[in-house]
C-alpha cells in the first residue's frame, strides 16, 4: 500500500493513541534537574511485544520486562529511569529492578506482571533506590494525556541526547481512525557508560500480541537494526510496544486487508525514531544514509549497507565532506558478502564517483557542497541481483572523541 | 624453545640476512621529496611465500605479486612504491603493475617471475608511470647491503607512518647463525586512501616455500592479523617474506629439531612489526594490548580479542584514560562467542576492575596515572576454559579524526 495509507500526525505522540497517558519527574538520578524518571501507563492492559539488545550481558531490567510481556503478553505501563543502566550490579540490580517494577505497579493499581521496567546511565552502579521510590511515587500525580505527558516522558528517557524523539501517524483500519506513535532515546553517553537505545512504541489498533511481536521484530530489523553510531551493542537497548485496541477496528492479522499498510505504519515510526537516533548520535552533525542495491539477497544487501555505514574511514571522510569513494568501495570489499568486482557503482548524493568498478571524473567543487549539508545519501548498485537494504549512521567527529573520551568525573 | 631460542639483533634490518640489498629514492610519487620507490634484492633466488589482503578489491600488484610467488615458490626482488596505490585502475593498472616487474627485473637482470611488486597510497588514479620508469632505472644503483640501504628502503614504503619500522633477530640452526629480519608499513593515510599494511621478511635460513608459507601463515594470523587501528581492511594489504638460504643450516621442515625455534623467531619478527603498525596507527597516542584467556578456544578468545580492541569506545576512553571497563565488558557481551555472564575478571594494567562480573571498587588515580603511560595492557579472564589470544590496537583521538576528515587537496 506503501505511504498513502498512513500521515503524520504533527504534533503527535505516545499518548495520541487512545488509552494512553504519560509523564516525567526528576527524582535524582541526574547530576543536572532534568527529568530522570518517566512511565507510559495504558488504561487497559495492553498487546505488547518487546525485543532486547544481543548483548551477553543484559541489564536487570531487561530480565523483568521479559518476564512480564512473556507472562501474558498485555502491559498496563512502562517505566524508565534515565541516569542509571542498572547493569552489572548482580543481585541487588535484579532486586531493585523487581522493587521498582511492584512499586509503579501498586501506585497505579494494576498487577506486577503488567508493568515494563528500562534503565539506561552509568553501569556498574547500584540504583540510589530512595530516590527511585520516591520519584515511582510522585509519578501517577504527573501523568497526562496529552503533549505535555508526553514531553516529559521524552525527557525522561533521554542521557546526553540532544533533542527528543518522538512521532505520530494515523491512518484508517474498518473506518476506524488508528493511531501508532513512538519516542526513543538513542546514543548519549553519561559517565562511564555506554550507546543505549531504547524505544516505546502505543498505538490504538486491536493486535494481538503475538502478532504485534511479529510486525515489531520485522519493523525492527529494517530500522533500528540498521543504524550504527559505533558499532557497539549496549547492555540495555530495548523496544517496548503496546496496543489498547480502543481505536475499535476488527483485530488485526495477517489475513486482515489492512494488515500491510498497518505493517507499514508501524515500520515507518520505527524508521523516524531510528533515523532520529542516528543523526543524534554522539558528536554527529549529519545523518548519513547507505542505500545498497543489486545484491545477491536483501540479508547481503544488509550486511553490505551496515559495514559501510559502520567505516570509521568513512564516516569521517563524510565529516571532513571529502567524497572518498576509495574508502566507501573498500568497505564494501570487507564485508564478507558476494561481490563481483568489476560491476559496481557508487553515487554520492547523485553524483557518480564510480562506475563497473572504474573511476569516474566529477565535479568536486559539487560533492563538496553536497557533502556539507546535514544528510549524506550514499547508493551503491552492486549490479548483481535484486537485493537491496537501507542503513543509516552519522559522521565521526571531534565531538565524538571528546564526549567519549571525558574522564568520569 | 621459547624467547631464548633467538635474540634481537640491534641495529639489524632486511639487509642483514646474507644475500640482501635494499634500497630507495624519490620519483615523484609523493609530493614531498621523501623516498616512494624502493626494492629489496636477493643474490639467489630467494624461497618466498606471501600473504594478502581479504579485500575483495584487490590492488593490480597483489596480483602480479601472486603470479610470481605462485609460478615457481621463488623471488629475486620485490619493489614497492608509495603514493599511489594502483587499486581500482583497471587495465592500465594491471598492465602497469606488470611493466613494474618486467622493467625492473630488467635493471637487476632477473626473470620476470621473480620479482613482487606492492603499493601503497591514493587509489583510484594511475600510476605516473614516466616518473616509475625512470626510478626503476635509477634504483639498481642505490641497492646498498647495509643499514643505509634497509633505512632507505624503509622510507620508501612509507605513507604517513610517523615512524619507520623494522626489526631484526638471530638463531643458531645447526650450528649457524641464522638472521630474521623484517620491516613494514602501517595504518598512514594519504590523499584519498585508506590504511594500508604491506610487511617485508627477509631471512638467510634454508626453507622451502611451502613451509615458509606455512609459517607465514601461522605467524600473521597471531600477529599481523590481531591488530586493527580502525576495522578497515585496505585493498592492499600484503605480507611478502623472502628466504635466502645462505646461512647454511639445514632445510627447515617440521622434523627439523629447531622448527619451532625458527617459527618463534618469525613470529616475533611479524609481533614486533604489528605492535610498531598499532602504536603508529593513525592519530594514535598509545598502544593498547588486549588479553584474552579462560575461553572456550584460541579462536574464540581472538574474537573477544579484537571486538574489544576494535571498540571506539574502548579506544576512546583510553584516549581520555578513562578506566571505563563498562564498555570493555560491553564489547565482551556482544563478539558473539560464548561468555558466561557471571564469570568475567577484568583488569586494566594490574588493577582489578570486576570480578566474577561484579565490579570491584579501585583506586581511580592509579588507574588514571596508568592508563597516561602509553601502553596500555587490558585483561580479561573469562573463567571458562584453556582458549587465550593476544590482540593490538591504538587509541582513538582527534588526531585520527583530523587525519581522515581532510580534504582531498
Amino acid at each position: 500500500m506503501g505511504q498513502d495509507s498512513y500521515k503524520v500526525v504533527e504534533g503527535g505522540s505516545v499518548t495520541t493513541p487512545k488509552g494512553f497517558r504519560a509523564g516525567g519527574l526528576h527524582c535524582g538520578l541526574k547530576k543536572t534537574t532534568r527529568h530522570d524518571l518517566g512511565a507510559i501507563v495504558c488504561e487497559v492492559p495492553a498487546a505488547a511485544a518487546g525485543v532486547y539488545t544481543t548483548n551477553i550481558f543484559q541489564a536487570a531490567p531487561l530480565k523483568v520486562t521479559r518476564e512480564s510481556i512473556g507472562s501474558g503478553g498485555a502491559l498496563r505501563a512502562v517505566l524508565v529511569n534515565s541516569g542509571n543502566a542498572n547493569a552489572c550490579t548482580g543481585e541487588q540490580g535484579e532486586a531493585d529492578a523487581y522493587e521498582m517494577r511492584s512499586r509503579f505497579a501498586e501506585a497505579i493499581g494494576v498487577s506486577a506482571d503488567h508493568v515494563a521496567v528500562a534503565s539506561t546511565g552509568v553501569i556498574g552502579e547500584n540504583l540510589k533506590m530512595d530516590k527511585v521510590r520516591a520519584g515511582i511515587d510522585g509519578l501517577p500525580g504527573k501523568l497526562d494525556g496529552g503533549l505535555v505527558g508526553a514531553e516529559d516522558f521524552c525527557q525522561a528517557i533521554l542521557t546526553t541526547d540532544l533533542v527528543q524523539k518522538m512521532v505520530c501517524v494515523e491512518l484508517e483500519l474498518d473506518g476506524e481512525r488508528v493511531s501508532v506513535a513512538g519516542a526513543a532515546k538513542g546514543s548519549g553517553m553519561i559517565h562511564p557508560n555506554m550507546a543505549t537505545m531504547l524505544g516505546f512504541v502505543t498505538t490504538d489498533a486491536k493486535i494481538g500480541s503475538d502478532a504485534l511481536q511479529t510486525l515489531l521484530r520485522q519493523a525492527t530489523d529494517l530500522t533500528f537494526n540498521m543504524i550504527t553510531v559505533d558499532g557497539d551493542t549496549s547492555t540495555n537497548d530495548m523496544l517496548v510496544a503496546m496496543a489498547s485496541g480502543l481505536a475499535g477496528n476488527r483485530e488485526l492479522t495477517p489475513e486482515h486487508e489492512n494488515w500491510a499498510a498497518f505493517a507499514a505504519a508501524l515500520r515507518y515510526v520505527c524508521e523516524v525514531l531510528a533515523k532520529a537516533i542516528a543523526r543524534d548520535g554522539e558528536g554527529a552533525t549529519k545523518l548519513v544514509e547507505v542505500r545498497v542495491r543489486g545484491a545477491q539477497s536483501d540479508e547481503s544487501a544488509q550486511a553490505i549497507a551496515k559495514t559501510v555505514i559502520g567505516s570509521s574511514l568513512v564516516k569521517s571522510a563524510v565529516f571532513g565532506a571529502d567524497a572518498n569513494w576509495g574508502r566507501i568501495i573498500a568497505a564494501v570489499g570487507r564485508a564478507g558478502q558476494p561481490v563481483d568486482p568489476a560491476t559496481v557503482d557508487i553515487r554520492i548524493g547523485d553524483i557518480v564517483t564510480l562506475e563497473q568498478s572504474r573511476p569516474v571524473p566529477f565535479d568536486e567543487d559539487a560533492a563538496l557542497e553536497y557533502l556539507k549539508g546535514d544528510t549524506v545519501v550514499i547508493r551503491v548498485d552492486l549490479n548483481m541481483a535484486g537485493g537491496e537494504a537501507t542503513a543509516w549512521g552519522c559522521d565521526l567527529t571531534y565531538d565524538y572523541v571528546r564526549i567519549n573520551a571525558a574522564y568520569r568525573t
